[in-house]
């Protein structure tokens, strides 16, 4: 299969290499919104215009859109449906039936398919929340996140004023993650939950007490957690947090038996080094299913949960039952 | 959907328990090969005697066969599959490819859905081994079992001369497992990975050393592993060992990035209190998939790679969408 790049960010980046890991598929080109001959690949893809997309609608299979969720996707996933199968990794929760719904219409209307809010979460916490809660429905289910760095609160930060530049991490506490492996069913506010640590470059002059202020307080995003905030200089932040490691936690835990005496946990973690190309990976192994369910003429809007694990596999189904079964 | 059971053995108790707790399944009842009036249900399940199952073809949507691998299974499910929709946990790796093109072959041809060798291992195992090695090409893949109570290892100490009854735990061993999860990609022999802990009523004027030494060396089962043997009384045995407990861990690590440079672990473990109750939670909930694939005509057999995780959940598609992914 022919894997087409839209939008060449660090997610883009993570694309290219895992598309170039992948034993069954070939990398047609980066699609940018930048001028081509500025954009250099890290594996020495080739670099085409936005534009000139649909130049090329019968030699692509699949494309991979790395845009944003907040403007880019809502737009690009229904109109690039339009001509090809596409993957998207949108991720504003709240907005998801209404993009389901957008791209559904497309590809249903052109025969495409298309699958929205590949990643890992959503994604692959997603599944394992309907996994877990399928199975054992006397229960509850936990997420927790990191540690990791949230791109979302870094630049909340970098907003502020007197701010030059700053990382985020989300760390999730060990006394809570202990109470509900414990199966003890702990209900947890957002406090008990995680904890926000920011690394700050401050710029001349500014104000540090007030940026930490302006931090703890900040509501949706920091007002309801304990947060840690420590000004450090721009090179220590250039050493010591260059990186975009992430991770998390799924935990069910659930209750069988006569009287429910009998107590169960199921728990999936993620330790990632590298967030976008964990994500980048994902989207690849959804990008093979999208061929083959485009290949039997199933075609629509997807999510993970629509998604067979077999058809994520570049083996057959034979090779799987007989190898991994 | 109306659920039978067919066998009443521990994992047909625990599919009892779990029909009484999914919320869109009812228990049709019990079918046996004793006498259905020597027959107490957990629940109050009505009971059948197999010879009478046909009479109810009609009424039932999905048998699960609560049978054994070694000689049930293989003949059980195909004729089963004539006339309804079946599901069983067949976990002799080695004769699954045998066992699926047999139950296909009848299933397809008597337009019935069968899916086989459901549970956890098989089961959501493998669908763990199968999500983590297609989003991670570059990796390897590590399965521990346990610490739980090996049945088929119980068995094998149980006829050992001098032996009255045993209990054997499989025990993951910490240091492998650390091994794995720091990412260094060890390659582990079987007695580096788990060791056998064996508790075991020797009948009196039984030759203790003798059946230990009996343990230690019986090839396949102990041999290639270290062992521990501990004496206990009867007493002893039915106070601290009377329960099933199971689970263990599928990790994957593996690397991305240009150079493959960034690390990745995925890790999805279970620790159940109750071995065939958990199975059994896991059979129902793929139940429910049998039974919707059969509704909409895609008939033959599957296994666990087959099924798209929406199909698992009692919710619609809507629903999961909104308030799982």
């Amino acid at each position: 299969m022919k894997i087409a790049i839209y939008g060449y960010g660090n997610l883009g980046k993570g694309v290219e290499c895992a598309v170039n890991a992948a034993p069954d598929a070939e990398l047609f080109g980066v699609f940018t919104r930048r001028a081509p001959n500025t954009v250099k690949t890290v594996s020495g893809a080739k670099v085409y215009h936005v534009d000139d997309i649909l130049k090329y609608e019968t030699e692509i299979d699949v494309v991979i859109i790395c845009g944003g969720s907040a403007t880019d996707l809502p737009t690009m996933t229904p109109s690039l449906a339009e001509h090809f199968n596409v993957i998207d990794s949108f991720d504003t929760h709240a907005r998801i039936p209404e993009h389901f719904d957008n791209v559904d219409n497309v590809a249903k209307t052109t025969n495409h398919t298309a699958l929205i809010s590949g990643g890992w979460d959503p994604g692959m916490f997603s599944i394992n929340r309907l996994y877990a809660s399928s199975i054992l429905p006397n229960g509850k289910d936990y997420t927790f996140w990191g540690k990791g760095v949230s791109q979302g609160h870094s630049d909340a930060i970098r907003r502020i004023d007197g701010v030059k530049d700053a990382r985020q991490y989300t760390v999730p506490i060990s006394a809570a993650l202990d109470a509900v492996r414990s199966g003890a069913n702990p209900e947890l506010t957002t406090r008990e939950k995680h904890l926000r640590e920011c690394f700050v470059v401050a710029e001349e002059g500014a104000d540090k007490a007030k940026i930490e202020n302006d931090i703890k307080t900040m509501p949706n995003y920091f007002a309801d957690y304990d947060t840690i905030v420590h000004f450090i200089s721009e090179e220590e932040l250039q050493r010591d947090h260059a990186t975009l490691p992430h991770g998390g936690f799924v935990i069910r835990t659930g209750t069988t038996g006569v009287n429910h005496e009998n107590k169960h946990i199921i728990e999936y973690s993620l330790k990632l080094d590298s967030n976008p190309e964990f994500t980048a990976s994902v989207l690849v192994a959804y990008a093979r299913a999208v061929n083959k369910l485009y290949n039997r003429g199933d075609y629509g809007c997807k999510t993970v949960f629509d998604i067979a694990p077999a058809d994520l596999s570049p083996l057959s189904a034979e090779e799987i039952r007989k190898t991994m079964l």
